[in-house]
């Protein structure tokens, strides 16, 4: 409900609650608006803090092309305008991928790291998916059918069937905003050049990565590259759910940010 | 190198060398010629039938909307006219979903059920893919992207980078004749009500069923469920391949094909 | 640090801590000691209650073999004396089949559900596997490696030797322990005819049930089938453990734990 | 039917059919008797030779200990012996580290290699289960409940009942005869100091390797490490079998050793 400047324009982001600081960085056709439904349990006990991303929800468009980096330039400078010097950080798929740009930046502000479905690099694979969600960006339709069923797990389109098609109806007039649209491309550019292979290795804090076995967007095997290349992480799979787990398997998502953001203890002996 | 009448329309096949016969169904985008590099190895002891669907390579072109069951309706003319009673049956995809939809209902025509990379039935999800390919199929560009990156895994994409964009510049005439285009539309579509969940019990022929650990299209828990309803079936797994097993793993699928259809006996008393 | 009455026999229990009420129901061969590195994290923001089962720890020798189902009925005494009618409950291997006894006939109690590495039966696999821990009971050296191998991943083993060494010295006199030994026996031989499968659907409570990838003796299928068995169930897999996961992955099961017990709802409504 | 010396010991070994050489490593309690329901398969179209190890089946036992290198020698002394300058080599289990010894020896001799439920080298946890085998060896009883269950799968054991009581009477007898016993243990000891995990890479023959997803022997991140290792390697997963895969899933491996070892061509031009 508030915002922060950020080279002239206006980043818009939330708090909720009080205690250990959780900063939640968003998917790529996300918003601050996704996480309605776990604001309540992320701000039962945590510091909540949302965040529009340049080109996302409530924050400012931009005009040209830019790379992700700046997203985590943004981040920093809300932690800074926040005061906060450590924060346990959140980011799912795009959110995860500037999550990690962040980190192996700004290694001393992650308290804590948990990704979910995301990728340590945009591969020529990842690069020609994007491609198509451009091309199919010019009809509505086509947009819907080319970005949504490869981000949910057939089980779950054929378990949620009614919640799918009340969702491509939400949807049908966002898809048909040319603003929306062309922040959507411009965002899905920004990873173009996307690689932190080489800067993982920074990372000290305890991270948390998360695949979900049906994920086609970001495959189980990116997870377990990113396992191999930060040093203090560990690794849990959710057999039931495709690349939007926190839509598919909401609790899950909450138990584990919950449960590895607050833990009283990371180390243990062992005996 | 000879044709068959089916139902007025002329149906393309090729026959090479002696032996068991092993016929050979197409996926969706395939026809015989994609078969070049197997061809020596499968006829080698086998007499090997490949086969052009309706719509496909050099078989006739349909005009209006059909149903898939037509294909095997196909398959059945043509092993008749090749006055074969009994025949192993592969098929990939679309083709091993023809394959389903005859081994149903010809249940005495199958020798052996060789089933790669499939379905039991088009859900809502692979017919939301289906109807997003067919929207692409306006734009070239936006038809590759769409439909090609999905039927590979990332890995090969990274490792096979040159092949994948040679194949690009070999798809792009392709995919920039109307006449394909709309053959592959009518293909997409006769497979819209696809189910054979409540048949497959009837398959008495034993059955190979293999799996892609990267199939995004046709993901392992289908193959699961058909192993699930088809009495004397098996299920194998290759952890490096995508949805187009026959490019990524050309070796394993020649040698579980011709190990499968050839093998001297299926029964084994375990001592 | 105090003792119920169950049966005429001492029941050792202990109590950490204050707020939602998390019991923890031990494996078969750890004792309330074994939760040492746990107490801390899990007695934070909760109540915590650990037990040791009759034939465990600090609570009474049977004489007799008994039955497992006579553990669940301890749980229900314990609970009844501590006033609580609702608590969750987390059940690691044999505490997992306890807690599902437990579960499946005191419905009412259970708030939520975690059942790590478990199982809900005792095949004739199982079964074998137990009479061969039994029959090697004899010698403490025998025990030791038929038991304790087992129980960890090839990975832990390798990567943790020294601890695998100091842990093997620690369990020498224990193992030697005519008294310890014949209780182990016992406890093995008590869940020789565990089979909750007709009865899981009855729990009603939110579960989380966790399998690792290297768990040699509940494997993954087994809650596969616990999951397909308990009707508001979810799973989670740990791909870099074996069956003692406490002590593999201690931070996850933590983090797992807390996360699950404690977030504030259970219910989303994705919108 | 025949037998070839070996540093003054006899060697038992069978030939069977023509064709493409096929040479047979077993698993360690085998003999050439367990393969009698692959014979017909195997020597259909190849020249099938199977072989017993030293301490094993008809060939002569060994007194003091040995290094497993020595049956590779064993190996090479039958293939010059049958003046064979190239096989197919497959090995499972014992048989399939004595294949890899031999490959990495004598990389000329291997035309293509096939490995089943095996690994590259005896780390600690394996080196622990061959110890507990050793102590449980005194008792035949505690022989087979110790070596039996964690070679067979939960799901045979549960689905072949009739099968696995008639091979535990079967059983009872052999693991009574001292004789046998002794070779036992030291077939087992002989793997101790196993480790190819450095010289792999010299292998150069086409490779299979094949895992199952219920070995708990030999699980499957062993045969991850070996197909990393091997250049020219592929990997399949069996998802329901365990160790002794021959036995769970007879008609697949026997398609996947004939399909592998007869495929007319190992390399493709994908197009």
């Amino acid at each position: 409900m508030a915002y922060v400047a950020f080279e002239g324009r206006r980043v818009y982001y939330e708090e909720h609650g009080q205690g250990r600081p959780l900063l939640v960085l968003n998917g790529i056709m996300m918003s601050c608006r996704s996480w309605s439904e776990f604001v309540e349990p992320f701000s039962e006990n945590n510091r909540l803090i949302l965040l529009d991303f340049l080109d996302q929800g409530r924050s400012d468009r931009m005009e040209a092309e830019y790379d992700q980096s700046i997203q985590a330039e943004v981040v920093k400078t809300l932690l800074d305008h926040l005061e906060l010097k450590k924060a346990c950080i959140l980011g799912i798929s795009y959110g995860g991928e500037v999550a990690q740009q962040f980190a192996v930046k700004y290694t001393e502000y992650v308290d804590r790291l948990i990704l979910f479905n995301t990728t340590a690099r945009t591969g020529p694979w990842l690069g020609d998916i994007g491609d198509g969600w451009n091309l199919a960006a010019r009809d509505p339709d086509a947009y819907y059918l080319t970005t949504i069923p490869v981000i949910y797990s057939p089980r779950f389109y054929r378990e949620q069937n009614g919640w799918m098609n009340r969702r491509r109806e939400k949807l049908r007039p966002v898809f048909s905003d040319p603003e929306f649209i062309r922040a959507m491309v411009r965002l899905t550019n920004s990873a173009r050049n996307y690689d932190v292979t080489k800067q993982l290795h920074r990372i000290k804090a305890p991270t948390l990565v998360v695949s979900c076995q049906q994920d086609y967007l970001t495959p189980l095997q990116e997870q377990e590259l990113i396992c191999s290349l930060i040093p203090d992480s560990r690794h849990v799979i959710l057999p039931g759910s495709g690349h939007a787990s926190m839509y598919e398997q909401p609790l899950l998502f909450a138990a584990l940010t919950l449960g590895f953001c607050n833990c009283s203890r990371t180390r243990f002996d062992i005996l």
